[in-house]
């Protein structure tokens, strides 16, 4: 088959066989494959990966140990536990030790033209929700977790900072628990994008001395946390929504002295995902910012990692 | 009167005015008060105060507006709200950003003959409950805190990092709330402290791999953070229980894959924390390392500050 394969050498399509799945998994054909902001970060040595990256996709079951799930089209949970271990056990295989997690740790993913995952790992897509839209339902579950973790009060003052991918749909998600949500971006067209979603959105320098309940941070940057932590009430709490590798400077005092609670936040559920997403409820369309064919996917990661850039998709046909 | 007076020149005796209480605050004669590690910090510049410092009190009420007050033995909340604001109308006095706060911001202290706080900050003393131990009521409400912001299960696996004497009340409140707590410290004294208290006790080298859902950080150091976050399980809870005025470095990307919640702790309520010393529950006397007049009260300093000191207190006559 033909993967996007990344080693010391870089990016590049290869030729690779078809990869066989163990007893408790099934063989998917991807249809398509969406480019995360944590692949460009693999692409920088994140988490020492080589191997097949992609971990956003959509595809056909082929094989699978249930035969009912032969030909149904499906997106996978990217977490894949031992299920031994007191995470598994406890239901939190995300969280397994041992995991191997597609496309980023110890398992081939989703650039290519085959992957294998736990058959528990599927969810079958339902017949209105449309290809395209459903390749959005890795991040949009990743938004989801933030109310999975933080109860979200009706009326809360929400800061969303960053208007990448994850936060123009942490912003969504936020705004459909009832909060009342502002996204600070930097870009004229990211404020003009996130209004047409009917989100408040404003300048971090406009926002003066507004300070929120909850605030989200989506940039992945030392200077959104900042941002972020400067625009908390007391007792507010941050919301790390990106993984990002460097150090950060922090000042306990702050925290402590405004019980600030800051809530690392990354892997979320599937279903609700799915559910929001058929229902048209969360907006995906405005965030496809190209898309190209399996051999053009160095291409692909080019486009993804140019500023201004959403989500680009890869189709493997 | 007598008083305890920082400033520029450092920490002196001087001769004082008694302070006028505003119409609705209470003229207090201090008992006992005790030495804080945000004493200590004071005298190194902490939130730049200068003037009386002070906040863990015992009293007997010479003036106030409501004459039943009059000659009762009380302690008092550090923080004065303004009354009016969000945080206030929350029942939040203690996030008012306009507070003042005894002894640590705009605010004289307890190192004094008097000091004057709002008569709605005071709390009567129980007959059974003696004076040096209730002059803890403070740090042990610091203590009650945390359990007032996280939720502790019985059984849960907790890790307190640090035996000054708020690693010692914190270790002692989460035994309490029937959680299984692993305190761990440096010296062998220390380790022979916290045993006497029926609390596990470890050096952190002996820690080993072992993880834990909840850990208390309560050195105000950053190796001491280092020992606790490395310590926790995935989805685990962080406290920050030390104000800590030096910078932190900490990485992002740790506290997102393991989904880490770090929540900043500081004053905690009044009422339980007297309850549970008049019950004896939580045991102080272990924890008193001096006792000094007033007029020594320098030397009292000095020996707060001194390796292997836990509270020392200072008696006004």
């Amino acid at each position: 088959m033909k993967a996007l394969v990344f080693s010391e050498g870089g990016l590049r399509l290869e030729q690779r066989p078809v990869p066989v799945p163990a007893p408790s998994e099934a063989l998917i054909r991807v249809l398509v494959a969406g480019i995360c902001n944590t692949d460009l970060e693999i692409l920088k040595g994140y988490m020492g990966f080589t191997g097949i990256p992609g971990h956003e996709f959509v595809g056909v079951v082929e094989q699978a140990p249930d035969a009912d799930w032969i030909g149904r089209r499906v997106v996978g949970e990217i977490n894949a536990g031992c299920g031994r271990c007191e995470s598994c056990r406890a239901g939190l295989e995300r969280h397994c030790t041992h995991r191997t997690v597609l496309g980023i740790q110890g398992r081939d993913g989703a650039f290519a033209e085959y992957l294998t995952l736990p058959q528990s790992n599927l969810h079958a897509l339902p017949e209105g929700l449309d290809t395209q839209t459903a390749v959005f339902t890795e991040p949009v579950a990743a938004a989801c977790e933030i109310t999975e973790q933080v109860h979200i009060r009706p009326g809360s003052e929400v800061l969303v900072v960053g208007a990448g991918k994850l936060g123009i749909l942490a912003a969504q998600m936020l705004a459909l628990a009832g909060a009342s949500v502002t996204a600070a971006a930097r870009t004229e067209s990211r404020l003009k994008l996130l209004r047409s979603l009917s989100i408040s959105a404003t300048t971090p320098d406009e926002l003066g001395s507004k300070t929120f309940d909850l605030a989200v941070e989506a940039t992945g940057s030392p200077e959104g946390y900042e941002i972020a932590v400067s625009h908390l009430k007391p007792r507010g709490i941050l919301v790390f929504k990106s993984t990002y590798p460097e150090p950060l400077t922090v000042r306990p005092a702050r925290l402590v002295v405004d019980e600030i609670t800051v809530v690392g936040s990354r892997c979320g559920p599937f279903a609700p995902a799915i559910d929001l997403l058929r229902r048209g409820s969360v907006k995906v369309e405005q965030m496809i910012s190209g898309e190209y064919s399996l051999e053009r996917g160095t291409e692909a990661f080019e486009h993804a990692g140019r500023k201004g850039a959403l989500k680009v998709l890869i189709r493997m046909k």
